[in-house]
């Protein structure tokens, strides 16, 4: 961090290193003031809506730490933008349709917001909006990029993963590029998790509705594969290009007319069990007790499908924040590798 | 525009005008090459994900035109972003709760799109939020605002115009600051054009859900008035902070408790309309039969409630095509002012 200051000489600079680690923090001066992190940081930028008791503690709480404005002025002085880009790489009726984009971006949005940090929106589905948003970062209007449901192969990640700015991915990116850390659930685990669960009911001819183009999408396959081995056949498994509940509709009807005999089915993401579900009641099979239905994701979903999903929740608030964790930690040039996180398989009625 | 590039001195500068305006401009070379203007912008922007056919047809038209590169590269001697904000002054469940905000966000997306420009997304909903969203802008990170929902009185609005960057809101907005462009539906004469078809359906006892805090909310509350005089009285109008579903249910039950005789209800948005008539069917009220029902918006929404609802058509893709308009010359230091879309009464089944 030292780095970022200007200082004439190494030695010196390991000094100022020394004196910054002995020397307040920002959370010191929150602790005093009896106010956030988030607070004492928006009246050292000078902010402009803090009220005048808030105000006050903060101004107090520095003198008494005896907190330097240098430290505070670091961002001026390195040109940071105090902002990172949420970049979704989806059209933008998918952020409106699948409740996990939403919960991320709430999620990252609190997170940030705790050290002050803006978070800017931008949507990248097509090759003009991809050379907008790399435009925009290489501008150097955002310190860090959260990238969101990249497709396998998506050319940002190439050049997010040249080092244009610190980045972060949510879920395993695919692809020979896939070189950028990232923050996801379980998914092999998962899956297996789920298809064992079907297993024990007695289940014998058990689906998947696989995404192995999307991210998560290949580590959710291969758990259902790991736990089924021969028995998840060709005609067992349907690949969609999205998990939509369009998707998950069609794929249903495909396995039903290739497999009339099947009595489970496992879906890669809430919204396509609930497509799945919709086509089992058209064509009249009873769920469970024709054909058990079990999703990934336990978003608010799962809970309103008719009958509500058996699930395998992710842990997405956790993912938002360890995804924020990170990105800080590149931003700061601090060490900061990929998490995996684990899964629950969430019991309520369709499996 | 001429004075945005380096000219030595006032008459040369005229001569530079006249040459630009002779010249050819980037639409002609788009027009010679076969392909949008954001392409062309694309390309002479240094783009990477352009198909190789129409970088070379761009390459070709300005050659044949003899486009010149001086003027592409305006953006860079001026510093600009070549993005805009989109500010939404709402808490995020709403940007995903009402569809007017899906809407304006994709046809602000697509309008800017056709310019080469970004949309970046900001959410501001507190005062904290309100500084971050305020210093980015204050910061150069974009190159103008649109103001989406603004509270009466939002102090963003009077930051916005005192000038830090053009800004246009969608909606009048309130309060004593209200001084920068917007463009709007025409709010005050939908609302008389819905209430006059209540009163020409015989309807005795009309009430209405307002929402005079929220931008749009006191114009149709006018027009409400304006055509009942004085049969609009105070126990037949609700006043409700937000256009929510939630509010709507909640200003249903305060009216049929205050006007048990009521016959029809306006309600200031769709969403408002069809809290409504989740509660007329919980006390059995039948819609229309006992009580119409009129909306405001005829979003997406208007088409799924049971009944669907009679509404007024806000055209929000023309509202949206109108704001990046403004925005765009007010960018470019041309005039613009406020602009007023008229309204459409849409008749469907509730009233």
């Amino acid at each position: 961090m030292s780095s970022e200051t200007a200082q004439p000489h190494p030695k010196s600079r390991g000094a100022a290193r020394r004196a910054m680690r002995r020397g307040p923090t920002i959370d010191d001066v929150a602790e005093v003031a009896g106010v956030s992190r988030g607070t004492v940081s928006r009246v050292l930028n000078g902010a402009r809506y803090v009220s005048p008791a808030a105000l006050k503690a903060v101004e107090r709480a520095v003198r008494t730490t005896g907190y330097t404005v240098n430290q505070s002025a670091r961002s001026l002085v390195t040109k940071q933008s105090n902002a990172v880009a949420f970049v979704l790489s989806e059209p933008q009726e998918r952020l409106f349709e699948d409740p996990n984009f939403s919960v991320l971006l709430r999620c990252c949005t609190q997170a940030l917001a705790e050290h002050d940090i803006s978070l800017i929106l931008m949507l990248e589905s097509s090759d003009a909006e991809r050379d907008r948003v790399l435009r925009y970062v290489r501008g150097g209007h955002v310190d860090g990029v959260l990238l969101i449901s990249a497709h396998s192969g998506d050319p940002l990640i190439a050049d997010l993963a040249s080092g244009v700015v610190p980045a972060v991915a949510c879920g395993k990116p695919g692809g020979p590029e896939a070189t950028i850390p990232y923050v996801a659930a379980e998914d092999t685990e998962g899956a297996r998790q789920m298809t064992r669960h079907l297993v024990a009911q007695g289940r014998k001819r058990i689906g998947m509705i696989a995404c192995p183009q999307v991210v998560g999408g290949p580590e959710r396959l291969q758990g259902y594969r790991d736990v089924l081995g021969r028995r998840a056949t060709k005609r067992l498994v349907v690949h969609t290009s999205d998990y939509s509940f369009a998707a998950g509709a069609a794929a249903m009807r495909e396995l039903l007319s290739e497999s009339p005999d099947i009595d489970a089915v496992f879906a890669a993401s809430d919204l396509l069990a609930a497509g799945a579900l919709a086509e089992l009641r058209r064509a009249g099979r009873r769920v469970p007790d024709d054909v058990a239905v079990g999703g990934f994701d336990d978003s608010r979903i799962a809970r309103e499908t008719d009958p509500p999903l058996t699930t395998i929740r992710q842990p997405l608030e956790r993912v938002a924040a360890d995804m924020v964790d990170v990105l800080l930690r590149l931003i700061r040039r601090e060490p900061a590798s990929s998490r995996l996180l684990p899964t629950e398989l969430v019991l309520r009625e369709s499996a």
